[in-house]
């Protein structure tokens, strides 16, 4: 089978599998196996500050020379809700850590600091990345700009076709299509909905639309999802919960046993972890989120809320504040694997699929 | 390319190409047209009396000798909504057809017929119908004895790997896995909520579960999604709104044109219509029940108390109150072309796709 196409040859890489970047599960160890076989790592930075982002890129490096991509969220921070909004959630998350019985620091807003991605854009140039993906929108045009002179190459995320035309007309040289079986957040950055388009919907209106190579996530677990994005047009893919299990997964244990689990109906779309439309395994904190009615806050103040629970419920193994984020074809995901071996999987996967081509 | 396989060899058809049935679209002379050109045409007679499904059969046989199946909706009627739910929808829907001034006969609980499936399945044996797909279900065990005793391939809807599976179980010699991008009604059968599971996703997961075929529905509309169902273990597809704009599609003009016009996200999942969950574009009566929050009425009362408007509104090419079913990439759907041609343009757009493989 030919690897060769217009996506490996910009970014320089072996075979057109791209990490997803997972922030919280994607460790530069696995970006590192990911590029070391040939495929291109994401490492997620969002919402980390300049010199967290820094080490991990350094960590990143040390582990592999081949070329990765650096994840940002590109989004501006929103004006800080009301005091009372954030006391009312804060009191529902509270008393329901404190009924199972785990005890979290409470979270002050007037003392909350939150990171921009304006931070980051820096570190990115003075360490020669040379590829960034972006998530929930991109740059502003500084900041494009800043990108575009270091000729970094630029991946968007589109959710939609309206999405994907915009990415292309403000420079994204790769658009990522996510289909709606995608784990994990959405990135849909146009205020229109939320867009719920199929991969195979979506891959190839987006196709059809724009110039640009088209990078297929959603649901692409084994070789079959491989092929089937390639067909519908687009030029690679970008699994994430196929990663989910793997050894430099930093997924916990009960998380991992809660993916291995999973069946095509386990997922749902939620916005009680972060303020945003994310997709994952139903557990506590979405539950008591729900079905309080509660007002949720925006992006990022629920994510900053609810962060300490995720910590010390990830510390304890407990699955019941962790965001287990998960794709719709999540329970494919194999286990007690290395990242690099995904990579190598999907590759003979699709191998094994095309030689023999025929109607099954 | 190699066309035959364990579909087409079960069904005695040429190519794995099935129209999907769309009741109020589908004509007699749709299925004949698929069928004549090799494909497996699909006959919708769900909720017609005993009499008009004998009918549309007769006209389906003097119009082509090959195999087609004949679609039956196969649930079991829920007891009457109170005539108090019943009034106050009907009062709703009555001062909105009068404010866009459509005049449409109100409709009386009291005295609706509504028809069984259990009515039609003897019309099945005694036409000797070789093919009998199902929506919303399957038929109780006498009717699958009936079917089975007569020798007819039975054809289930699923919109899960558990219904999958569950089909399987009770005789299903092929399964339909219906993605969530798919145009119409959903065939959940299973009360276990909506499942809206992408075709990336559902497809591999319901072939890893399930040893009869598989056909795949959801945004097949032409080569590319032909080729990626096959990828994803499908032996075969199930268009529907590839078919929409044909020459054979009893789709109103206003409903075509509105059909050309739409983007990947102007559909949306409604029970406004029929008390089902079904996709298509947005219109009138779809916001004046959503809007109202008043409680819809159970399938198929619903669909019988908007049933009246549906067909005023039609005589008059309004697509106010048309049910404008469409799936997630019904825009890339071709018009003035026969049903035939849109068989011959998938295979071809496979056949090209194939030949050429490689990494685009």
């Amino acid at each position: 089978m030919h690897w060769k196409n217009n996506l490996t040859a910009l970014l320089g890489i072996q075979y057109p599998i791209i990490q997803a970047p997972m922030l919280g599960i994607t460790s530069p160890e696995m970006v590192a196996a990911v590029s070391n076989a040939g495929g291109l790592g994401s490492l997620p930075v969002g919402n980390m500050d300049a010199t967290a982002a820094r080490a991990a890129i350094h960590k990143t490096k040390s582990l592999t020379a081949q070329p990765f991509a650096v994840n940002i969220f590109a989004y501006d921070i929103p004006i800080s809700p009301e005091q009372t909004a954030f006391d009312a959630m804060q009191t529902l998350l509270q008393s329901t850590y404190s009924r199972s019985g785990l005890g979290v620091p409470v979270v002050d807003l007037k003392t909350l600091h939150l990171n921009s991605y304006k931070d980051i854009l820096p570190v990115l140039t003075e360490e020669n990345i040379g590829i960034v993906s972006f998530t929930f929108g991109i740059p502003d045009d500084a900041g494009l700009a800043l990108l575009q002179q270091s000729g970094v190459k630029m991946i968007g995320t589109a959710t939609s076709v309206e999405e994907a035309v915009y990415l292309e007309q403000k420079g994204m040289h790769v658009i990522v299509a996510q289909g709606a079986e995608a784990g994990g957040h959405r990135g849909t950055f146009m205020n229109n909905g939320l867009p719920q388009i199929g991969a195979m919907a979506l891959i190839p209106q987006v196709v059809d639309r724009v110039g640009v190579p088209v990078i297929a996530a959603g649901a692409v677990m084994d070789g079959r999802g491989v092929v089937a994005s390639l067909m519908l047009g687009a030029s690679g893919v970008q699994p994430g919960s196929a990663f989910l299990l793997t050894n430099e997964s930093m997924a916990s244990g009960a998380h991992k046993a809660a993916i291995a689990a999973s069946t095509d109906t386990s997922t749902r779309l939620t916005r009680a972890f972060s303020g945003r439309w994310a997709r994952g395994l139903y557990n506590t904190l979405i539950a008591a989120v729900e079905e309080s009615e509660i007002q949720i806050l925006p992006y990022p103040y629920q994510d900053a809320l609810t962060q300490p629970a995720r910590k010390a419920s990830k510390a304890q193994d407990n699955p019941s504040f962790v965001a287990m984020w998960a794709g719709q074809a999540a329970g494919l995901a194999k286990g007690q694997i290395s990242s690099g071996d995904v990579v190598r999987a999907l590759i003979a996967g699709a191998e094994e699929l095309l030689p023999s081509l025929k109607v099954n």
